[in-house]
C-alpha cells in the first residue's frame, strides 16, 4: 500500500467520525427538543442535515476511489465497513430530522401527559449509539455485543410506549393528534437503535470477519 | 475485460432482477393481506424474507468480488448502481413484512370503514417501483424522471390517511388500535416509494453519471 493510500483511509475514517458526532448531536438535539418543547435544537438539527448529506457523498466517494485500488483483504473490510457506516449513519440523521419535525409540531399542540417511557427509550438508543461507533472506532468485539443484547430492550419500550399511548387517545379524543406525533419518535428511535445494531454488526464483521447480518442467520464461508 | 468478469456482472444484474421479482410480489402481497383482510399473501410474504435476505448477501459479495478487478469507468458505475439498489430493495422487503405483520393484526382487530386511501396509494406506490426497476434495466432516462415527479403525490396520500384516520380515531376511540395499524400502512408504503425514488435517481447517475441524491442539491462534478 502506498503512503497516499493509508493518509486517505485515515481521512476517511476521519470523515466518518465527524459524520457519527453530527449524527449523535442530531439525535440527542431532535429528543430535547420533543422533552423540553423547545424548538431550538430542532432548528440545529436541520441546520446540520445538509452537512451530514454532504459527508455521506464525500465518504461514498472516497470509499470508492479506494476500492479500485486494490486494497488487501483488511484494508477491503474496513472499507466496506465504512461505507455501510456511512449508509447507516446518513439514515440515523434523517431519522433525528423526523423527531425534530415531529417536536415542531408537538409544541404546537396541547402537551400529552403519559410520556415516561421516550426519554428512557432515547437514553437506552443515544447509548447503543455510541456504543456501536465505539465499538468500531476501539475494535471493541464486546462493545458491539452490548449493543446487539440491546435491541430487544428497544423494541419492549417501544411497545410499551405504544400500549400507554393507545390507551390514552381511546380515554383522550382531544389528545390523539399529539399521542399519534408521540408514537412516530418511538418509531424513529426504535429504528435509530435497529441502524445502531447493524453497525455493530458490521463493527463484527470487520473486527471478526464474519457476517452476523439477518439475526446471525447466515454465516459465509 | 475478461470474459469472466463480464459473465459474473450479467450474473449479478440477473440475481438483483430475481430479488426486485421478490420484493415487488412481497409489496403486492401485503398489501393484499391488508385490503381483503386475507392471511395468505402475507404467510407469503414471511415465507420469501429470507431468500431476499440471502440474496442481498451474495449480491453484495459479488459487488466487492468485482470491485476489486479494477472495472472500466461504466462498469464501476454499474456495479455501485447494483451495490445501492440491492440495499433499497432489502430495505423495501423489511417494509413488506412490516405491512404483512400489520395486515395480521388488522385481521384481528374489527374493520376499519375509511380506508379509502390506502389502496391509492399502494396502486402509486407499486407503480413507482415497477418504473424505478424499469429505469434501470432499459436504461430510460423520463421512466426514472416519473419516478421522481410521483414521490410528491404519495406523500399528499399519505397526509390526507393521516388526516382521515385522526379525525376517525377521534370520533370512535374502538377503533384506534385499527386506526393505528393502518397509519404505519401508509407510514411503509411512502417509506417504499421513497426508496423507488432512490433506485431511479441510482438509475439516472448510472445513466448519466450525475449524483441527484438529496434533492438535487448536490452535482458532484
Amino acid at each position: 500500500m502506498t503512503r497516499h493510500f493509508m493518509q486517505e483511509l485515515d481521512e476517511l475514517q476521519q470523515q466518518l467520525l465527524d459524520m457519527a458526532g453530527l449524527v449523535e448531536a442530531g439525535i440527542h438535539g431532535s429528543v430535547q427538543a420533543v422533552t423540553e418543547r423547545d424548538e431550538a435544537p430542532a432548528d440545529e438539527v436541520f441546520a446540520n442535515e445538509t452537512r451530514i448529506n454532504q459527508l455521506e457523498i464525500s465518504i461514498d466517494e472516497g470509499v470508492t476511489r479506494l476500492f479500485v485500488q486494490n486494497p488487501v483483504a483488511s484494508d477491503l473490510r474496513l472499507l466496506r465497513a465504512i461505507g455501510k457506516m456511512n449508509t447507516d449513519l446518513e439514515r440515523m440523521g434523517d431519522m433525528a430530522v423526523n423527531i425534530a419535525e415531529r417536536a415542531i409540531t408537538l409544541i404546537s399542540q396541547p402537551q400529552v401527559k403519559p410520556r415516561i417511557d421516550i426519554p428512557q427509550m432515547a437514553s437506552l438508543t443515544e447509548f447503543m449509539v455510541r456504543s456501536s461507533i465505539d465499538s468500531f472506532v476501539k475494535r471493541d468485539v464486546d462493545l458491539a455485543n452490548g449493543v446487539l443484547a440491546s435491541d430487544d430492550a428497544v423494541d419492549d419500550l417501544r411497545d410499551a410506549v405504544y400500549r400507554e399511548l393507545m390507551e390514552f387517545m381511546q380515554q383522550e379524543p382531544a389528545a390523539v393528534p399529539a399521542s399519534v406525533s408521540l408514537m412516530f419518535v418511538a418509531r424513529n428511535l426504535e429504528r435509530i437503535a435497529d441502524h445502531a445494531t447493524n453497525i455493530a454488526e458490521d463493527a463484527l464483521f470487520f473486527i471478526q470477519g464474519v457476517d452476523v447480518r439477518h439475526n446471525r442467520r447466515h454465516v459465509p464461508r
